[in-house]
Protein backbone atom coordinates (compact mmCIF):
# COMPACT_ATOMS: atom_id res chain seq x y z
CA UNK A 1 0.00 0.00 0.00
CA UNK A 2 2.96 2.26 0.74
CA UNK A 3 4.35 2.38 -2.37
CA UNK A 4 0.94 3.65 -3.90
CA UNK A 5 1.79 6.95 -1.81
CA UNK A 6 3.87 10.12 -3.13
CA UNK A 7 4.39 11.22 0.53
CA UNK A 8 7.88 11.99 1.37
CA UNK A 9 7.59 10.78 4.93
CA UNK A 10 7.22 7.30 5.00
CA UNK A 11 7.11 7.00 8.70
CA UNK A 12 3.48 8.55 8.57
CA UNK A 13 2.38 5.85 5.98
CA UNK A 14 3.07 3.07 8.48
CA UNK A 15 1.43 5.31 11.68
CA UNK A 16 -1.23 5.88 9.73
CA UNK A 17 -1.93 1.97 8.43
CA UNK A 18 -1.40 0.85 12.10
CA UNK A 19 -4.27 3.06 13.40
CA UNK A 20 -6.15 2.12 10.00
CA UNK A 21 -5.75 -1.55 11.25
CA UNK A 22 -6.72 -0.76 15.08
CA UNK A 23 -9.94 1.07 12.91
CA UNK A 24 -10.90 -2.42 11.42
CA UNK A 25 -10.38 -4.29 14.32
CA UNK A 26 -13.04 -1.92 15.68
CA UNK A 27 -14.92 -2.49 13.19
CA UNK A 28 -15.31 -5.87 13.31
CA UNK A 29 -16.00 -6.02 16.96
CA UNK A 30 -18.98 -4.01 16.21
CA UNK A 31 -20.56 -5.76 13.17
CA UNK A 32 -20.37 -8.88 15.79
CA UNK A 33 -22.26 -6.79 18.55
CA UNK A 34 -24.72 -6.09 15.79
CA UNK A 35 -25.42 -9.66 14.79
CA UNK A 36 -24.82 -11.21 18.21
CA UNK A 37 -27.36 -8.67 19.89
CA UNK A 38 -29.85 -9.27 16.58
CA UNK A 39 -29.45 -13.14 17.69
CA UNK A 40 -29.96 -12.83 20.80
CA UNK A 41 -32.68 -11.15 20.77
CA UNK A 42 -34.43 -13.41 17.80
CA UNK A 43 -33.68 -16.78 20.13
CA UNK A 44 -34.34 -15.08 23.61
CA UNK A 45 -30.74 -15.89 24.78
CA UNK A 46 -30.14 -13.88 27.83
CA UNK A 47 -26.78 -15.41 28.29
CA UNK A 48 -25.72 -14.34 24.84
CA UNK A 49 -27.25 -11.17 25.37
CA UNK A 50 -25.03 -10.81 28.51
CA UNK A 51 -22.29 -11.66 26.45
CA UNK A 52 -22.81 -8.52 23.78
CA UNK A 53 -23.05 -6.26 27.16
CA UNK A 54 -19.82 -7.39 28.01
CA UNK A 55 -18.15 -7.21 25.24
CA UNK A 56 -18.77 -3.53 24.31
CA UNK A 57 -16.01 -2.42 26.51
CA UNK A 58 -13.47 -3.86 24.43
CA UNK A 59 -14.88 -1.30 21.43
CA UNK A 60 -15.16 1.29 23.85
CA UNK A 61 -10.97 0.72 24.35
CA UNK A 62 -9.82 0.67 21.39
CA UNK A 63 -11.91 3.93 20.35
CA UNK A 64 -9.80 5.30 23.35
CA UNK A 65 -6.54 3.60 21.78
CA UNK A 66 -7.35 5.20 17.91
CA UNK A 67 -8.03 8.31 19.69
CA UNK A 68 -4.57 8.62 21.58
CA UNK A 69 -2.89 7.17 18.38
CA UNK A 70 -4.29 9.86 15.97
CA UNK A 71 -3.25 12.59 18.17
CA UNK A 72 0.00 11.23 18.98
CA UNK A 73 0.69 11.22 15.12
CA UNK A 74 -0.78 14.80 14.83
CA UNK A 75 1.78 15.55 17.37
CA UNK A 76 4.59 13.89 15.75
CA UNK A 77 3.97 14.23 12.13
CA UNK A 78 2.03 17.30 11.79
CA UNK A 79 0.33 15.98 8.57
CA UNK A 80 -0.77 18.69 6.40
CA UNK A 81 -4.12 18.37 3.88
CA UNK A 82 -4.68 14.98 2.18
CA UNK A 83 -2.71 13.39 5.58
CA UNK A 84 -4.04 15.75 8.21
CA UNK A 85 -7.86 14.88 6.73
CA UNK A 86 -6.74 11.22 7.16
CA UNK A 87 -5.81 11.23 10.67
CA UNK A 88 -9.17 13.31 11.22
CA UNK A 89 -11.21 10.87 9.76
CA UNK A 90 -9.98 8.19 11.79
CA UNK A 91 -11.07 9.72 14.81
CA UNK A 92 -14.85 10.70 13.38
CA UNK A 93 -15.06 6.81 12.21
CA UNK A 94 -14.42 5.72 15.54
CA UNK A 95 -16.36 7.53 16.75
CA UNK A 96 -18.96 6.48 14.68
CA UNK A 97 -17.94 3.03 15.35
CA UNK A 98 -18.69 3.72 18.88
CA UNK A 99 -21.87 4.83 18.71
CA UNK A 100 -23.31 1.70 16.59
CA UNK A 101 -21.52 -0.60 19.43
CA UNK A 102 -23.30 1.86 22.23
CA UNK A 103 -26.73 1.06 20.07
CA UNK A 104 -25.90 -2.86 19.69
CA UNK A 105 -25.20 -2.77 23.81
CA UNK A 106 -28.85 -1.20 24.58
CA UNK A 107 -30.35 -3.86 21.98
CA UNK A 108 -29.38 -6.62 24.09
CA UNK A 109 -30.16 -4.85 27.26
CA UNK A 110 -33.62 -4.93 26.07
CA UNK A 111 -33.21 -8.67 25.34
CA UNK A 112 -32.90 -8.95 29.32
CA UNK A 113 -36.16 -7.50 29.34
CA UNK A 114 -38.07 -8.76 26.73
CA UNK A 115 -37.85 -12.77 27.17
CA UNK A 116 -39.88 -11.81 30.25
CA UNK A 117 -42.94 -10.73 28.30
CA UNK A 118 -45.08 -12.99 25.63
CA UNK A 119 -43.37 -12.44 22.00
CA UNK A 120 -45.06 -10.25 19.63
CA UNK A 121 -45.27 -12.00 16.46
CA UNK A 122 -43.06 -11.31 13.77
CA UNK A 123 -41.49 -8.27 15.35
CA UNK A 124 -38.16 -10.23 16.23
CA UNK A 125 -37.27 -11.38 12.41
CA UNK A 126 -37.93 -8.09 11.23
CA UNK A 127 -35.88 -6.38 13.45
CA UNK A 128 -32.79 -9.19 12.87
CA UNK A 129 -33.35 -8.47 9.06
CA UNK A 130 -32.78 -4.67 9.67
CA UNK A 131 -29.58 -5.45 11.69
CA UNK A 132 -28.07 -7.27 9.03
CA UNK A 133 -28.68 -4.87 6.60
CA UNK A 134 -27.47 -2.71 9.01
CA UNK A 135 -24.62 -5.12 9.33
CA UNK A 136 -23.66 -5.72 5.65
CA UNK A 137 -23.83 -1.56 4.99
CA UNK A 138 -21.30 -1.54 8.03
CA UNK A 139 -18.73 -4.01 6.50
CA UNK A 140 -19.43 -2.55 2.71
CA UNK A 141 -18.35 0.86 4.59
CA UNK A 142 -15.72 -0.25 6.45
CA UNK A 143 -14.09 -2.15 2.51
CA UNK A 144 -14.46 1.30 1.05
CA UNK A 145 -12.86 2.91 3.71
CA UNK A 146 -9.29 0.65 3.23
CA UNK A 147 -9.68 0.53 -0.43
CA UNK A 148 -10.52 4.07 -0.96
CA UNK A 149 -13.38 3.13 -3.26
CA UNK A 150 -16.16 6.14 -3.07
CA UNK A 151 -18.56 3.80 -5.55
CA UNK A 152 -18.88 1.81 -2.85
CA UNK A 153 -19.47 4.19 -0.19
CA UNK A 154 -22.15 5.92 -1.97
CA UNK A 155 -23.23 2.52 -2.40
CA UNK A 156 -23.30 2.27 1.65
CA UNK A 157 -25.27 5.41 1.65
CA UNK A 158 -27.93 4.56 -0.97
CA UNK A 159 -28.48 1.22 1.21
CA UNK A 160 -29.43 3.65 4.07
CA UNK A 161 -32.75 4.20 2.69
CA UNK A 162 -33.68 0.58 2.56
CA UNK A 163 -33.44 0.52 6.37
CA UNK A 164 -35.11 3.99 6.99
CA UNK A 165 -38.40 1.92 5.03
CA UNK A 166 -37.67 -0.97 7.28
CA UNK A 167 -38.22 1.49 10.29
CA UNK A 168 -41.09 3.10 9.20
CA UNK A 169 -43.01 0.12 8.42
CA UNK A 170 -42.61 -1.19 11.93
CA UNK A 171 -43.13 1.41 13.49
CA UNK A 172 -46.43 1.19 12.08
CA UNK A 173 -46.89 -2.49 12.97
CA UNK A 174 -46.01 -1.82 16.91
CA UNK A 175 -48.89 0.98 17.02
CA UNK A 176 -51.45 -1.33 15.24
CA UNK A 177 -50.33 -3.95 17.99
CA UNK A 178 -50.41 -1.53 20.59
CA UNK A 179 -53.99 -0.30 19.89
CA UNK A 180 -55.35 -4.03 19.14
CA UNK A 181 -54.22 -5.22 22.82
CA UNK A 182 -53.03 -2.41 25.65
CA UNK A 183 -50.74 -5.88 27.03
CA UNK A 184 -48.21 -4.84 23.77
CA UNK A 185 -47.65 -1.75 24.48
CA UNK A 186 -45.06 -2.20 27.10
CA UNK A 187 -43.07 -5.35 24.37
CA UNK A 188 -43.90 -2.75 21.55
CA UNK A 189 -42.28 0.69 23.19
CA UNK A 190 -39.61 -1.92 23.87
CA UNK A 191 -39.02 -3.56 20.38
CA UNK A 192 -39.83 0.06 18.82
CA UNK A 193 -36.63 1.55 20.57
CA UNK A 194 -34.41 -1.26 19.40
CA UNK A 195 -35.68 -0.33 15.98
CA UNK A 196 -35.39 3.18 16.69
CA UNK A 197 -31.83 2.50 17.68
CA UNK A 198 -31.14 0.37 14.65
CA UNK A 199 -32.43 2.66 12.55
CA UNK A 200 -29.70 5.25 14.05
CA UNK A 201 -26.80 2.23 13.54
CA UNK A 202 -27.60 2.99 9.97
CA UNK A 203 -27.02 6.96 10.36
CA UNK A 204 -23.87 6.02 11.89
CA UNK A 205 -23.12 3.36 9.26
CA UNK A 206 -23.95 6.50 6.54
CA UNK A 207 -21.27 8.89 8.41
CA UNK A 208 -18.22 6.24 7.71
CA UNK A 209 -19.11 6.03 4.21
CA UNK A 210 -19.61 9.88 3.66
CA UNK A 211 -15.87 9.94 5.81
CA UNK A 212 -14.85 7.83 2.94
CA UNK A 213 -16.66 9.91 -0.40
CA UNK A 214 -14.88 12.97 1.02
CA UNK A 215 -11.86 11.00 1.67
CA UNK A 216 -11.46 9.99 -1.66
CA UNK A 217 -13.36 12.99 -3.52
CA UNK A 218 -12.97 16.23 -1.61
CA UNK A 219 -16.45 16.81 -1.60
CA UNK A 220 -19.24 15.80 1.14
CA UNK A 221 -22.29 13.86 -0.48
CA UNK A 222 -25.59 15.05 -0.89
CA UNK A 223 -27.16 16.34 1.78
CA UNK A 224 -30.31 14.39 0.82
CA UNK A 225 -30.48 11.93 2.06
CA UNK A 226 -30.50 13.18 5.62
CA UNK A 227 -34.21 13.10 6.51
CA UNK A 228 -33.51 10.21 8.73
CA UNK A 229 -37.01 9.64 9.87
CA UNK A 230 -40.04 10.17 8.21
CA UNK A 231 -42.62 9.45 11.11
CA UNK A 232 -41.25 13.28 12.58
CA UNK A 233 -43.28 14.12 8.73
CA UNK A 234 -45.44 11.46 7.79
CA UNK A 235 -48.87 13.05 7.38
CA UNK A 236 -50.11 9.44 7.79
CA UNK A 237 -49.42 9.00 11.32
CA UNK A 238 -51.20 12.67 12.15
CA UNK A 239 -54.73 10.94 11.47
CA UNK A 240 -55.05 10.05 15.29
CA UNK B 1 -6.90 36.34 28.20
CA UNK B 2 -3.65 35.97 26.29
CA UNK B 3 -1.47 37.11 29.21
CA UNK B 4 -2.50 34.15 31.64
CA UNK B 5 -1.02 31.50 29.01
CA UNK B 6 2.82 31.12 28.87
CA UNK B 7 2.65 30.51 25.10
CA UNK B 8 5.67 31.26 22.69
CA UNK B 9 3.20 30.83 19.43
CA UNK B 10 0.51 33.91 20.18
CA UNK B 11 -0.78 33.45 17.00
CA UNK B 12 -1.92 30.31 18.20
CA UNK B 13 -3.79 31.50 21.09
CA UNK B 14 -5.61 34.14 18.86
CA UNK B 15 -6.82 31.67 16.71
CA UNK B 16 -7.44 29.57 19.63
CA UNK B 17 -9.84 32.37 20.90
CA UNK B 18 -11.25 33.02 17.78
CA UNK B 19 -12.74 29.49 16.45
CA UNK B 20 -13.98 29.37 20.61
CA UNK B 21 -15.92 32.40 19.89
CA UNK B 22 -17.44 30.39 17.13
CA UNK B 23 -18.24 27.48 19.72
CA UNK B 24 -19.79 30.52 22.07
CA UNK B 25 -22.06 31.36 18.92
CA UNK B 26 -23.21 28.05 17.69
CA UNK B 27 -23.85 27.51 21.40
CA UNK B 28 -25.97 30.38 21.84
CA UNK B 29 -27.73 29.44 19.24
CA UNK B 30 -28.54 25.85 19.79
CA UNK B 31 -29.74 27.24 23.43
CA UNK B 32 -32.18 29.11 21.70
CA UNK B 33 -33.24 26.50 19.30
CA UNK B 34 -33.72 23.62 22.38
CA UNK B 35 -36.11 26.67 24.56
CA UNK B 36 -38.11 27.92 21.07
CA UNK B 37 -38.69 24.38 19.69
CA UNK B 38 -40.02 23.23 23.39
CA UNK B 39 -42.15 26.64 23.43
CA UNK B 40 -43.40 25.96 20.19
CA UNK B 41 -45.00 22.58 21.46
CA UNK B 42 -46.19 23.71 24.29
CA UNK B 43 -47.85 26.56 22.49
CA UNK B 44 -48.81 24.51 19.79
CA UNK B 45 -47.33 27.38 17.54
CA UNK B 46 -46.21 25.80 14.23
CA UNK B 47 -45.07 28.84 12.89
CA UNK B 48 -42.35 28.83 15.85
CA UNK B 49 -41.47 25.39 15.24
CA UNK B 50 -41.39 26.00 11.56
CA UNK B 51 -38.52 28.53 12.30
CA UNK B 52 -36.79 26.24 14.38
CA UNK B 53 -36.16 24.15 11.65
CA UNK B 54 -35.17 26.63 9.50
CA UNK B 55 -33.02 27.92 12.06
CA UNK B 56 -30.95 24.52 12.36
CA UNK B 57 -29.40 25.24 8.98
CA UNK B 58 -27.10 28.05 10.53
CA UNK B 59 -25.85 25.42 13.36
CA UNK B 60 -24.98 23.02 10.80
CA UNK B 61 -22.79 26.11 9.12
CA UNK B 62 -21.08 27.19 11.84
CA UNK B 63 -20.28 23.74 12.43
CA UNK B 64 -18.13 23.19 9.40
CA UNK B 65 -16.94 26.49 9.91
CA UNK B 66 -15.40 25.30 12.61
CA UNK B 67 -14.36 21.88 11.77
CA UNK B 68 -12.38 24.16 8.69
CA UNK B 69 -10.89 26.04 11.47
CA UNK B 70 -9.43 23.78 13.58
CA UNK B 71 -8.21 22.00 10.90
CA UNK B 72 -6.30 25.06 9.23
CA UNK B 73 -4.68 25.63 12.62
CA UNK B 74 -3.25 22.21 13.13
CA UNK B 75 -2.11 22.58 9.87
CA UNK B 76 -0.67 25.48 10.37
CA UNK B 77 0.35 25.73 13.85
CA UNK B 78 1.48 22.20 14.44
CA UNK B 79 0.07 22.37 18.10
CA UNK B 80 1.54 19.51 20.60
CA UNK B 81 0.41 17.80 23.94
CA UNK B 82 -1.96 20.48 25.84
CA UNK B 83 -2.35 22.65 22.33
CA UNK B 84 -3.26 19.82 20.23
CA UNK B 85 -6.00 18.70 22.75
CA UNK B 86 -7.42 22.03 22.84
CA UNK B 87 -8.05 22.32 19.55
CA UNK B 88 -8.95 18.41 19.12
CA UNK B 89 -11.94 19.56 22.10
CA UNK B 90 -13.26 21.99 19.67
CA UNK B 91 -14.38 19.53 17.09
CA UNK B 92 -15.63 17.15 19.81
CA UNK B 93 -17.67 20.34 21.31
CA UNK B 94 -19.38 21.40 18.09
CA UNK B 95 -20.36 17.73 16.60
CA UNK B 96 -22.22 17.93 20.47
CA UNK B 97 -24.14 20.83 19.95
CA UNK B 98 -24.66 20.05 16.21
CA UNK B 99 -26.28 16.66 17.61
CA UNK B 100 -28.38 18.81 20.31
CA UNK B 101 -29.22 21.28 17.02
CA UNK B 102 -30.59 18.47 15.80
CA UNK B 103 -32.80 16.78 18.26
CA UNK B 104 -34.09 20.34 18.81
CA UNK B 105 -35.24 19.95 14.96
CA UNK B 106 -36.79 17.25 14.91
CA UNK B 107 -38.76 18.24 18.53
CA UNK B 108 -39.80 20.90 16.17
CA UNK B 109 -41.06 18.48 13.38
CA UNK B 110 -43.36 16.99 15.54
CA UNK B 111 -44.65 20.00 17.09
CA UNK B 112 -46.06 20.33 13.30
CA UNK B 113 -47.73 16.43 13.76
CA UNK B 114 -49.04 17.37 17.59
CA UNK B 115 -50.63 20.27 16.77
CA UNK B 116 -53.13 17.92 15.04
CA UNK B 117 -54.06 15.68 17.87
CA UNK B 118 -55.63 16.40 20.93
CA UNK B 119 -53.61 17.52 23.45
CA UNK B 120 -51.95 15.24 26.34
CA UNK B 121 -53.13 16.55 29.98
CA UNK B 122 -49.65 17.87 31.41
CA UNK B 123 -47.18 16.86 28.88
CA UNK B 124 -45.63 19.63 26.94
CA UNK B 125 -45.31 21.33 30.49
CA UNK B 126 -43.14 18.34 31.67
CA UNK B 127 -40.97 17.88 28.50
CA UNK B 128 -40.65 21.80 28.71
CA UNK B 129 -39.49 21.59 32.38
CA UNK B 130 -36.81 19.03 30.78
CA UNK B 131 -36.12 21.27 27.73
CA UNK B 132 -34.93 24.00 30.10
CA UNK B 133 -33.34 21.80 32.24
CA UNK B 134 -31.02 20.73 29.43
CA UNK B 135 -30.91 24.41 28.29
CA UNK B 136 -29.09 25.81 31.60
CA UNK B 137 -26.64 23.00 31.96
CA UNK B 138 -25.42 23.41 28.53
CA UNK B 139 -25.47 27.67 29.38
CA UNK B 140 -23.30 26.52 32.24
CA UNK B 141 -21.06 23.54 30.15
CA UNK B 142 -20.32 26.59 27.73
CA UNK B 143 -19.51 28.58 30.44
CA UNK B 144 -17.55 26.14 32.06
CA UNK B 145 -15.57 25.75 28.80
CA UNK B 146 -14.59 29.34 28.82
CA UNK B 147 -13.80 29.59 31.89
CA UNK B 148 -11.83 26.26 32.45
CA UNK B 149 -13.59 25.61 35.34
CA UNK B 150 -13.99 22.25 36.35
CA UNK B 151 -15.89 22.30 39.00
CA UNK B 152 -18.49 23.98 37.08
CA UNK B 153 -18.55 21.23 34.52
CA UNK B 154 -18.29 18.20 37.21
CA UNK B 155 -21.97 20.15 38.80
CA UNK B 156 -23.23 19.80 34.69
CA UNK B 157 -22.60 16.01 34.65
CA UNK B 158 -24.37 15.99 37.68
CA UNK B 159 -27.51 17.21 36.63
CA UNK B 160 -27.86 14.94 34.00
CA UNK B 161 -29.28 12.26 36.27
CA UNK B 162 -32.14 14.94 37.30
CA UNK B 163 -33.16 15.27 33.31
CA UNK B 164 -32.62 11.47 33.01
CA UNK B 165 -35.43 11.07 36.28
CA UNK B 166 -37.64 13.53 34.75
CA UNK B 167 -37.68 10.80 31.39
CA UNK B 168 -37.73 7.95 33.11
CA UNK B 169 -41.17 9.24 35.11
CA UNK B 170 -41.93 10.53 31.36
CA UNK B 171 -41.94 7.42 29.65
CA UNK B 172 -43.81 5.33 32.80
CA UNK B 173 -46.51 8.38 32.24
CA UNK B 174 -47.12 8.04 28.69
CA UNK B 175 -47.42 3.94 29.03
CA UNK B 176 -50.23 4.84 31.64
CA UNK B 177 -52.38 6.96 29.06
CA UNK B 178 -51.78 4.69 26.11
CA UNK B 179 -53.02 1.89 28.43
CA UNK B 180 -55.64 4.13 29.01
CA UNK B 181 -57.24 4.68 25.90
CA UNK B 182 -55.66 3.78 22.71
CA UNK B 183 -56.58 6.75 20.93
CA UNK B 184 -53.33 8.67 23.43
CA UNK B 185 -50.86 5.83 21.73
CA UNK B 186 -49.97 7.78 18.45
CA UNK B 187 -49.68 11.19 20.22
CA UNK B 188 -47.97 9.75 23.21
CA UNK B 189 -45.21 7.80 21.02
CA UNK B 190 -44.71 11.27 19.21
CA UNK B 191 -44.25 12.60 22.92
CA UNK B 192 -41.51 9.76 24.22
CA UNK B 193 -39.64 10.42 21.35
CA UNK B 194 -39.20 14.19 22.08
CA UNK B 195 -38.38 13.14 25.67
CA UNK B 196 -35.96 10.75 24.78
CA UNK B 197 -34.54 13.11 22.17
CA UNK B 198 -34.37 15.57 25.15
CA UNK B 199 -32.45 13.09 27.38
CA UNK B 200 -30.13 11.96 24.45
CA UNK B 201 -29.54 15.92 24.23
CA UNK B 202 -28.35 16.19 27.98
CA UNK B 203 -26.06 13.19 27.16
CA UNK B 204 -24.55 15.57 24.74
CA UNK B 205 -24.26 18.49 26.91
CA UNK B 206 -22.79 15.88 29.38
CA UNK B 207 -19.94 15.49 26.79
CA UNK B 208 -19.72 18.74 26.41
CA UNK B 209 -18.79 19.16 30.03
CA UNK B 210 -16.92 16.14 30.20
CA UNK B 211 -14.59 17.44 27.90
CA UNK B 212 -14.02 20.55 29.80
CA UNK B 213 -12.90 18.25 33.09
CA UNK B 214 -10.77 16.45 30.25
CA UNK B 215 -9.09 19.88 29.48
CA UNK B 216 -8.52 21.31 32.79
CA UNK B 217 -7.42 18.38 34.22
CA UNK B 218 -6.48 15.83 31.95
CA UNK B 219 -8.59 13.10 33.57
CA UNK B 220 -11.64 11.82 31.90
CA UNK B 221 -14.88 12.08 34.77
CA UNK B 222 -15.61 8.51 36.21
CA UNK B 223 -17.73 6.46 33.95
CA UNK B 224 -20.40 6.35 36.30
CA UNK B 225 -23.00 8.35 34.76
CA UNK B 226 -22.89 6.65 31.66
CA UNK B 227 -26.31 4.03 32.10
CA UNK B 228 -27.79 7.26 30.45
CA UNK B 229 -31.48 5.28 29.72
CA UNK B 230 -32.43 3.20 32.90
CA UNK B 231 -36.05 2.02 30.66
CA UNK B 232 -33.57 -0.49 29.59
CA UNK B 233 -32.86 -2.22 32.98
CA UNK B 234 -35.77 -1.09 34.86
CA UNK B 235 -37.59 -4.12 35.99
CA UNK B 236 -40.85 -2.19 36.78
CA UNK B 237 -41.03 -1.97 33.19
CA UNK B 238 -41.09 -5.89 32.77
CA UNK B 239 -44.17 -6.12 34.76
CA UNK B 240 -46.51 -6.07 31.60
Amino acid sequence: MTEKHHHIASAFDRDLEEVQAEIMKMGGLVENAILAAADSLEARDEEMAEKVRENDRAIDELEELINDEAARIIALRAPTAIDLRLVLSVLKISANLERIGDYAKNMAKRTGILVQMAPIEGATVSLKRMARDVQLMLKDALDAYIQRDAALAMDVIHRDRDVDQLYNALFREFLTFMMEDPRNITPCMHLHFIAKNTERMGDHVTAVAEQVVYLVTGEVPDEDRKKRDVTSTDASLSED
